[in-house]
């Protein structure tokens, strides 16, 4: 009905999280409505980021620039490490302001029903960057699931191996059970960080 | 935080129906981390329908062809016309598969408070189609609003005067399939009532 170029927007749209076919179709016809409002725009906006954004080799932030903005903070405190379990997590940690030093994103959690361990996550390079003395605490921002509790004690036990006498802690109070970081109020991050305690 | 490359794609998205601030981050994220198997076909789907895709030039459909696919296929009645006010309600109206003729996109709903008058639609376009003698039955498939039905009786008394053998009406109002009474609006169930037939 609508041809295999429209369809095959609207199929692509209705992939992406939080939009389903009615929304995807919604999405479709307002681009074409506003070709050059909206369509045109969201194109070059699209092909830029896809063109000029990429991991930061330090952390895993997405940023043009590599070491990514954070990384490259004259400012931040190098001897506080905030461990993420991705990008996304990280940016509601810098929403919340609550935590001025630099970030390691693990991209993912341990799960032994999926088959991720240690050396599938960005572990190894955790070690690495905390072995040479330079960071003094390292915060465990991981979500309060099974998975995430799984995570914070196995690189607690790795890191104090290798950085004996690293403080490592992992968010605290205000954290619901189950809860994503990515969905948490800013006010409840914050709380969160200032309640951090040692794992 | 994010660098102006991301925040302006965030941005745009957040700007589409049904999206807002977080959604837009979730989408964002979701096409950088998934480059190759999502953003970069997006934005070829993108690319290919704002290059392609047009109004068609007899009835208003999107289309790459013109006249479009609807307009162009001769199994379809050329007697009958169905005036819908946007392209979402043609696709809607293929979807529900009732209808077997074809369509007129007015662009619009007529609106004193908005300024809308009936040379801002496509009235006088579908004056000139109705005046050729080929349609005998329009549907004015508009909606249950104040606007809607002060645009369907404009309509119906502008065609009267270009093709008095005309066939014009409206579509039915009532409870929609599988609605509930309990939630549907006075208005509803009032014309419910009003359109009742024998069992
Ligand atoms: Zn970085
Ligand atoms: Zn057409």
């Amino acid at each position: 009905m609508t041809g295999p170029e429209i369809d095959r927007l609207m199929t692509l749209l209705g992939r992406l999280p939080g939009l389903g076919p009615r929304s995807a179709r919604r999405v479709a016809l307002h681009l074409i409505q506003k070709r050059d409002a909206a369509m045109l725009p969201l194109i070059a906006a699209l092909s830029d980021v896809a063109e000029r954004v990429r991991p930061c080799g330090v952390c895993g932030n997405f940023d043009t620039r590599d070491p990514c903005a954070v990384c490259a903070d004259p400012r931040r405190d190098d001897s506080a490490l905030c461990v993420v379990e991705d990008v996304a997590d990280l940016w509601a940690m810098e929403r919340a302001g609550a935590f001025s030093g630099r970030y390691h994103v693990l991209g993912g959690v341990l799960s032994a029903l999926e088959g991720v361990g240690p050396e599938d996550l960005a572990i190894p390079a955790l070690e690495a960057r905390c072995a040479g003395g330079a960071v003094r605490e390292v915060v465990l921002a991981l979500g309060a699931t099974v998975d995430g509790q799984t995570t914070a004690h196995v690189i607690a036990d790795r890191l104090a191996e290798v950085a004996p006498g690293l403080t490592v802690s992992s968010l605290g109070q205000g954290v619901p059970v189950g809860g994503e970081l990515d969905f948490l109020d800013d006010g409840t991050i914050g709380a969160a960080l200032r309640a951090r305690r040692p794992v």
